[in-house]
């Protein structure tokens, strides 16, 4: 198990909210991470759609364990998100996130949301503050 | 009952993410929304903090409850948050929306988020694109 | 010539402060442009290095080709910029703007800016508002 | 004079390009600015109004004259700009901001644009990286 996936593996065991997001991880490298999960009547708004805060929380997890996965600790500092097309209930939405840019302090993800369909959902864009604090996990070098 | 009232009071009723909240509207008028929720542990991410996608829901909520009582069908275009002190469970979360800027098709809400003790922990802004369709509610003139 | 390049030629040859940027227009396609200029000394702020109005201003313009260039008049709703390496008087910026997302009201877009040694200095994400005003340019189909 | 004063009257003094937009600075304390300009021909884009990277740069001044006059030296991270409504040639822009969050490494400001007639035009949302460097500026205790 690479280090990436060990920090991934340790935050999610934690995270009670994205495991009742139902979030899957599919891939994790370091500064790179794919989520998938579906949508669920109890996540839906007013206009019986998925609620903003849905996609928006799978997108926050995504960048979590992307910046995280670098090997310090990451506290997010600012983060934006568009939704571009409606998400139903059923639907399954996957999250990739990219580094688009690391530097000793600071390091900025863009997550894409996509459908079943491959469609477009969501654009998160996140700004991370990376301190000092070394990720220490078991096994890892 | 004013017809903003109306308007969220029929939006909250369909909104099952909202009830999960456990968000109570507090303050209602046409661009102005007040609400609140208590942090329970089934929300905490990996660090056992509030995961940011609460204090986003929370916010997405006042935001579209703000923007949808002015009275025409509003969408969410896009959205910021910056988590600027950490949320933990137990901590009572009140979310205010002020209209920030309301023309024919756009509008721009700012949301603050404060906690028991008043201190600021998130700062939200989101942008609407107001829809030519009227909320129809019962009751309103 | 295609019709982007007609609406971006027409729009620049009025656009008195790309000019003044020096702004060039490299490539150009429906949804597409990418641009580049020379930092001057009249272009710095107090640290020295380029304000960070500059790159803005120059991702603004690219974001503004692309979106006008798929025929209808855009208007800018949204933007962020992460201002992510220094720029220095004489460096030579690119900007690329590349469409994420396309719909009948509103349209996404990403702008990086590069150096150049092709290192990132800036990363843009804007939104529009899509008018129903069609470009009327001399020559289009 | 305050040392926030000299603070922005040093960075002010420097920078040629708050200079070029003609940016007065009307108020100043820790943490708070009010600059003032006229929107001259040469800042108009192709629509003939002002081009977006002119409201953006007044409101990144008033943004890094506001969180640097705390006495550190503060870079930039993240920033957006919503333009609200049309600026002509001969406005009058006051850029006001003001501090909405401040810790140890990071702070958080709003800049509220308006013109001649109070009118808004643009909202402005800044985020900076607070540095261990001290301003020295002479004079101040």
């Amino acid at each position: 198990m690479t280090k990436a996936w060990e920090i991934a593996t340790a935050m999610y065991s934690e995270d009670a909210y994205s495991q009742w997001l139902g979030a899957e991880i599919l891939e994790m490298e370091a500064g790179h991470c794919v989520l998938r999960m579906t949508v669920r009547e109890e996540m839906t708004n007013g206009f019986k759609i998925a609620h903003g805060g849905i996609t928006y929380a799978l997108s926050d997890s995504a960048f979590a364990f992307a910046s995280n996965s670098q090997g310090r600790k990451a506290v997010s500092i600012e983060t934006s998100i568009s939704h571009i097309a409606r998400v139903d209930i059923g639907d399954v939405l996957t999250a990739t996130a990219v580094e688009e840019s690391l530097s000793n302090k600071i390091a900025v993800y863009h997550i894409t949301v996509v459908n079943q369909n491959g469609d477009k959902v969501a654009l998160f864009k996140g700004t991370v503050y990376r301190t000092s604090k070394e990720w220490e996990v078991e096994g890892s070098p």
